[in-house]
């Protein structure tokens, strides 16, 4: 029960209500600032997780351990992030899991490095390109905050011009051409690899499907994945009136050996 | 490079085109038959995955190793699945991940055992209790076909009796009367773990949230995940005309203490 | 009263149960069969719309006036009709109402055209263009069988070769190539007049956008229309499991004067 | 043509772009202020609508008659409107059509009793009941705005103490309790007669089937409307990131004789 403790140094998350929570690193003899009044980090230190505390103003909250999805959602994001909800589409169709092999295209925040290093982790690896200097550093940041630093290998490098890897078992492709990249993932992933291309548009889609079928990739298939929230009262339920209208298209390909 | 062979013993999968996909055994001497032609599987043994093998009639076929999802798909399925659209929000939502223990009421056909198994192994495990006893042998074949007996301990029990796990991370509900189930798994979870239960309705939804509140869970939210698939055709790009159009509300909560 | 009484020569709808219906012309002593059993005709000639009828097998059936969604759901099609989801939308953002003048191009099923006719009748017209000859029977008579005739006018023409009229309020195309038609449709519009173009797929949708921008149309969007039955049972109600994923984009659009 | 000019006293549409337009009503000598500039109305009176007008700070604008949706969207609104996505649902499914007689009880803002009458003219007729004296002036504004004042009849009064219909064609529910009100619109309802119950809740539309179905209504059916945009450019076409979530439950139903 030992490691259910917050400890100095670990990441937490302050929970007031659905949407209002805080990520924070737990420092010694520190207040934390809400609208909601401030905690002081020694009533947390030590503390179980799922603990109430109780802020300046009165307020409850609950500390929590954050989970991959509450990282990705406080990352600093220069770029578009990938949302959990086509996350979990992409965990599911590419099989991500222990020991897989990942090989990505575009890190940009990070936010899809993060999540698969940790169903990849400890035996798996993602080894991550990123032509873009500017999105390096805040990369970097956003992995080491999640504690993903071991399992992820970033690399500077146009991924156009071919990668490292010969036998990964999953590739990600999160770039504006896609279609660019095909060849280049082909090489880097063994007979029957897993692909997936993530794109706003349907001109993007319908290019990198073109590409994929040129180059004998299987299992050619695009789906787009909607979520609604559900307010829930006793006697008063209802869908969310907001909800996001898209994100982006999946395209998802097996690699088939000529 | 070894590992990509398809050898006597494996389940590999047989692909023809999207949707037209066999799951089979390999054995020696055996003709796997289709309705396009057979296979023979000394074709097949010895082959690298991603080969393409000619059937008896002359059409191409793929062989694959099969992806989580391809074995839950192909299981024998006594009981309405958990759909991989909604697979994957429970992974993202709930943190599954390498080494969490996970205890699930109504294993059903186990296709959420199996996958949650899948995530957390090799060092995490999927306690899964199911009471009614016709679902059990069946259950047990999935578990065993998909590779993760290994991972997961099934139990037979009504959980409304209590389950033997006291510090789980992470708890499953997929039984029709789920806020029967909410003491049982908040006693069974450690402070800040994370709950998901499954329901088709919005009845048993409101039902469940009102228990789960009561108990002093929090951030209880519920959402539908929706997926269309998308036909990419050159110049001819449109939504499919068929869809899914609902399976479940994934209610999720965190478990606070009192 | 008396024009709520089913009469001989009137199409009526029986109701069995949801989408269990027919639509039936009433004759004198007839019987009209259905797998629950037939009805004497005698039985529902002069009863009132809305009374309750009990089949030979002991079922009981309710005589309905037919809506004109009826009419169109049981149209015989050749061709793909429009959804009545996607009918409410034109009807809605064109403001198609009575009095309207009304152009289309791509009568098809004639779904469209008695939807609107019923709606701009008695002082409006729908003018339809249909080039394909073996379209004009099976269209004239769904035009016929709804009551519409009189307000519809079906021109064996391609549209792309210019319209009769001049001052048109609003302009349907249906067409494969909707892009073909927009000059023609421009000049059988008034100024302010509104447009729609119905296609299946996204890249018909941008050719006519392209297009209409060209010719100076303005407020040109796009929208999907999608629904979804809900199952409503006290304690256990849910969405529906099946639904359409897709029938057409609707683009919309004003012309501006140059 | 004369018909087609924009007229003192007219409402008129001043297009900037898509969901940058403004409603006003055309006065002699007078400034319409927009943050990209004035119009004169003297530019504008005795000009054809979808003539282009130049601003003082040089942009274009297109003068355009108001469509119904324009007047619906633009309307003050003490309540929650009905959305043209509904509307349309509500034309196509009860039937709305030239001479039908309506019976509404929930003026609200009067959108649907607008929407209404402007389908039902000029032989039809909408009765609409609102029991909240403080709607009844800005629902009457709306309806005189939208020029339907002749077509509608505003009673202040409970529609659960009973209306003075009895033949009515259509039945519209937009109340916060729907299922008190079935009794009264069953005796205002002739055989046959269509119904809509509008309602945010899936609480509500499971009460007012329950109802429905206990007074023998018959084809009670829900459903509900969604609908997306779509952001179309030349080769970066993808859905609105944006979507409404909900707005309301619909459910139909005819009445059927005891």
């Amino acid at each position: 029960m030992s490691s259910n403790i917050a400890r100095e140094g670990d990441y937490i998350l302050i929970y007031l209500k659905p949407r209002k929570t805080w990520l924070v690193k737990l420092q010694q003899n520190t207040k934390i600032h809400t609208h909601a009044g401030y905690l002081d980090t020694d009533q947390i230190l030590g503390q179980e997780y799922g603990s109430r505390i109780i802020s300046s103003t009165g307020n409850e909250f609950v500390i929590l351990q954050p989970t991959i999805s509450d990282y990705l959602m406080k990352a600093s994001r220069p770029t578009q992030i990938v949302y959990p909800k086509d996350l979990g589409a992409i965990a599911t169709w590419t099989s991500l899991s222990p020991g897989k092999i990942v090989v990505e295209a575009g890190t940009g925040s990070a936010s899809l490095t993060c999540f698969a290093a940790n169903l990849v982790r400890p035996d798996g690896h993602v080894y991550s390109y990123e032509k873009r200097e500017e999105f390096l550093a805040p990369a970097r940041k956003n992995i080491e905050r999640s504690g993903m630093s071991e399992y992820v290998t970033l690399v500077h490098r146009d991924a156009v011009s071919g990668l490292d890897q010969k036998e990964a078992d999953i590739s990600f492709i999160d770039v504006g051409d896609p279609w660019s990249l095909v060849g280049s993932m082909k090489a880097a992933l063994r007979g029957g690899g897993n692909l997936v291309s993530i794109s706003p548009t349907i001109n993007q889609v319908e290019k990198v499907t073109v590409e994929l079928i040129k180059h004998g990739f299987v299992n050619v298939e695009t789906m787009e994945i909607m979520y609604r929230n559900m307010e829930i009262r006793e006697g008063m339920s209802r869908p969310s009136m907001r909800m996001i209208g898209h994100t982006a298209y999946l395209t998802f390909a097996r690699k088939a050996l000529m």
